[in-house]
């Protein structure tokens, strides 16, 4: 159960198959950092490519195909005193009719963080948004998970069964994220920090930082997953990561369905009587070639 | 500013340019009741044909195309002591090669419900959720609306613009929900109440049950409105009804747009920048023929 | 076997429970004719409101609920030397960050039809066109069906499975198409007539014309099909009406696997068999509400 | 101009980045051959893993990113007796309730392929079908493409801009394909052979076999363009893969549009008064992950 303090050198923006930075044991500890989504650090300078660049990956001893690796979020913090975020809602998110109707061209928000109050501040709020003041931090990692099957190299604008860029505000500390692995030694790779962000990522981003993180990471071993489940003090989540939105939502209940049954000894029927009066939709991202559906249930109705 | 106590005697299941069953006045409330989803009354019997009988419609004076209609929910009770719901999720919200491992050919749960405590528990549970309890009741009404444009009578399986069988667990008392008027008098409608429902509607229902329903019918004149909209202690909101829940998030996304344009005053730059990071969406139902997303925002952030 | 020539003085813009304007045998044929969908009678005069007007309703004698409305088409010709179409593609037919590319405002092109040759012309070619030429004509009906379910009165703007504005080209002169009877009478109506049309009405028209129309009405007694059905020379098809295009595509294999078993005596597993290196799709509308899709196969591989 | 006669060793379930195999130059003929979908060659040996495994990748001097890639199909040819069908229609391709309904667990359709009268007979025909007899070939490639950008490696399930499993019944001998360079030497793989397909792919498969192909890859120097597109002696063609249908279909049209733009001089207006009424839409596959829809326009209507 060590902890590593690990400090990267170079950044994928894809998440596959590459050579582990750093081996570690199943409930080890790692305390690393990330650069923002467009590849500039702390010092707000660009070191790497931007598209959601990731540190690692790292390789878990006895971490295989079949099993589920578990990453448990100890700390998600912006490491830097400003963000950024897009000006104008994608036009994905709106009515068709109305794309025409949104401003072009404008430039990016900037906002100050004081990490020290945990609130964010527009720098120079658009006319309307004078009064707006700060508001509270709520940080997040947006693009991480585990290689997936088969060799594949997939990009970090997009996501799957192997995680990538899910964009959930849910993916906080304190929480536990659960991924299927596909590759020996699972490849944990972890990027996009978000020091806020609305439902949905509809402006493409949060408000985009570099950020500190310590994450453990265990195996749980022959237990095997196919899609990426969550917990947090509350809730016990199903991920699914598709387009339409509706496909998210499926795979996200079915999931759910499998998770009860495994973990709480439910049938569909008796998950489905539950579910139906109990169960909570949240929308992680509509605005990534994959959009984000979670669905979860409080613990405290669980058997 | 009268208020008005009637005593249904005929139920729609349409909501469609019906003969009014009573003429207000901007600003009055109507006290009355709702039959069940099935047309099953207080007694549990069934007085009329299923599908989401509505009690109305009610003709609100000065109510003409182009106005809004805001309706306030001042109270939202079932009056009786069981509810009766969906035993397996719908073909639909799972994933499709799911399906064949569902149950079939099961019977409906029915619900004892604690009208004093605010209660509700399976009378008998399936194998698994012997230990589930009492879960609190939050009442909310499934389909309501006004009648849509040009002569429409819309079945009350479905939603659109004019509201309907939107299942939003939102929509309960001390809210308020705006539509947009398109017939002369709005002529308003409502039933299919839910004891409690989960978000998605997936096994097809709430806990179905009559209710007793006591509103209040405002006409907002001139002021125009495309989806309906609401309002409740802490949000402001949009709905977006449609298939599939990416073109609902549009409608939702788009209306709350236009909400923060005329309630205060942010052009399309300004409401982006706000909405980026602190949009919330609430999944209504992905059960009917259209889906319901609701994009809101925290009053205490808006100008 | 009569005649009726029917001359209509009022129209609809929804297809429902309508009052009928003439009631027929079954094995009868109308001749009549029908304004283009903004209300524009063979001499280019107004007559009535926009929204695809329809002629109708037609009572059929003995038509009731569960049988099927057999309607073939003798004639569907344009009758008059002018129609209009769209000037620019819908923005949900291209890709959302494309619409802002798209021109606005732009006024309607309008063609000149020689009837005698069977051609259309653009009377203005945009620049780039000039060279265009005369197109052939390939005229067919754009909205036509049967009163749906439960007393509904649905938009001729959409589609569902009533029939309703499915904008499918192969709809033309030779084919017949089978609606399911959900009222008594089935209560036909038609309108909306095209002189050509691409596939998907992507600029929300096809070369609207008024036209003259003859078909012949028969009720298929105890024949009950869940969705609008058609053959032509080659195919026997079976229609989906809805969003997204996905979803059309699921109706329309399900209600051309059922054809196949009642009317071939194929099993699921056969009609999969067969279907599964046969089946052809088109694209009746990408452009309306509901969009619609049509599956079919050639007759000469049919047992 | 040269022609090489390549003998594959092995192959990859991913279109990425791979060793190149073999280097031409832009205008060179490559005459190969490809394995069946399962990894299985002429001798109806597995060879190799299944997952649509190809053959390649091919290196053009020259290419690079931003430029285009031609292939021009010259030979698609089965060159085995035997391939092999999915027995049963995919769950998604149906209506989600009627999928209980489906036969499980049935064996997969084997077909004679001969190959001098270019017909393929089910050697089992299910019950019904067994007067179906023989079936002419349509040979084409279900999967292939050229490697995506930033070095991603794409399972050959999907498709996307680089191409992949597009399973269009289009792309047979005579097509020629284009697709956007994103690697130096364009990396161009090929696989997944169907004697003959369905449109859709609705069982999962066309007529899997191995097959004898030779084509012509051309560099086009500086042409850009986004997504594939495609010419045959009658249309010419655009690409769109991804999920729902309905955002294949908007891909496609918009690619359509520059193409018109790019190659013929029409503008978006001039490009929508013509495609609105002369457009025709493909269906490639509605079973891979990402969905094909092809936008077409006939030759001999364009400038």
């Amino acid at each position: 159960m060590a902890t590593h303090d690990f400090e990267p050198t170079h950044f994928h923006v894809t998440i596959g198959s590459h050579e582990p930075v750093l081996r570690v044991s199943s409930g080890d500890t790692v305390r690393t950092w990330c650069v923002d989504s467009g590849g500039f650090d702390r010092t707000e300078t660009q070191i790497t490519d931007g598209g959601n660049p990731q540190t690692g990956p790292f390789f878990v001893e006895d971490a295989a195909p079949g099993d589920t690796l578990a990453v448990h979020f100890e700390r998600v913090q912006p490491n830097r005193a400003r963000g950024v975020t897009g000006p104008v809602v994608a036009p994905h998110v709106v009515d068709p009719w109305f794309v025409a109707e949104l401003p072009q061209e404008e430039d990016e928000d900037w906002w100050s963080i004081d990490l020290d109050a945990g609130t964010a501040t527009l720098e120079k709020p658009p006319p309307g948004l004078e009064s707006l003041g700060a508001l509270p931090l709520d940080p997040m990692v947006g693009c991480f998970g585990v290689a997936p099957a088969r060799g594949q190299a997939i990009s970090c604008a997009t996501s799957g069964p192997h995680g990538g860029n899910m964009d959930y505000r849910g993916f906080r500390a304190g929480a536990t994220v659960y991924f299927p692995v596909f590759a020996d030694g699972a490849l944990f790779h972890i990027g996009d920090g978000h020091a806020l962000q609305g439902d949905g990522e509809i402006v493409g981003t949060g408000i985009e930082v570099s950020m500190d993180v310590e994450f453990t990471l265990e195996v749980l071993k022959g237990k095997t997953i196919s899609w990426p489940r969550a917990e947090d003090a509350e809730f016990v989540m199903a991920v699914g990561n598709a387009r339409p939105l509706d496909q998210a939502v499926q795979h996200a209940t079915t999931e759910l369905m499998h998770l009860l049954a495994e973990d709480h000894g439910l049938d569909y029927r008796a998950s489905s009587a539950l579910l139906g009066q109990c169960i909570r939709y949240d929308v992680g991202n509509v605005y990534d070639p994959a959009y984000t559906a979670v669905a979860k249930i409080a613990k405290d109705v669980l058997p």
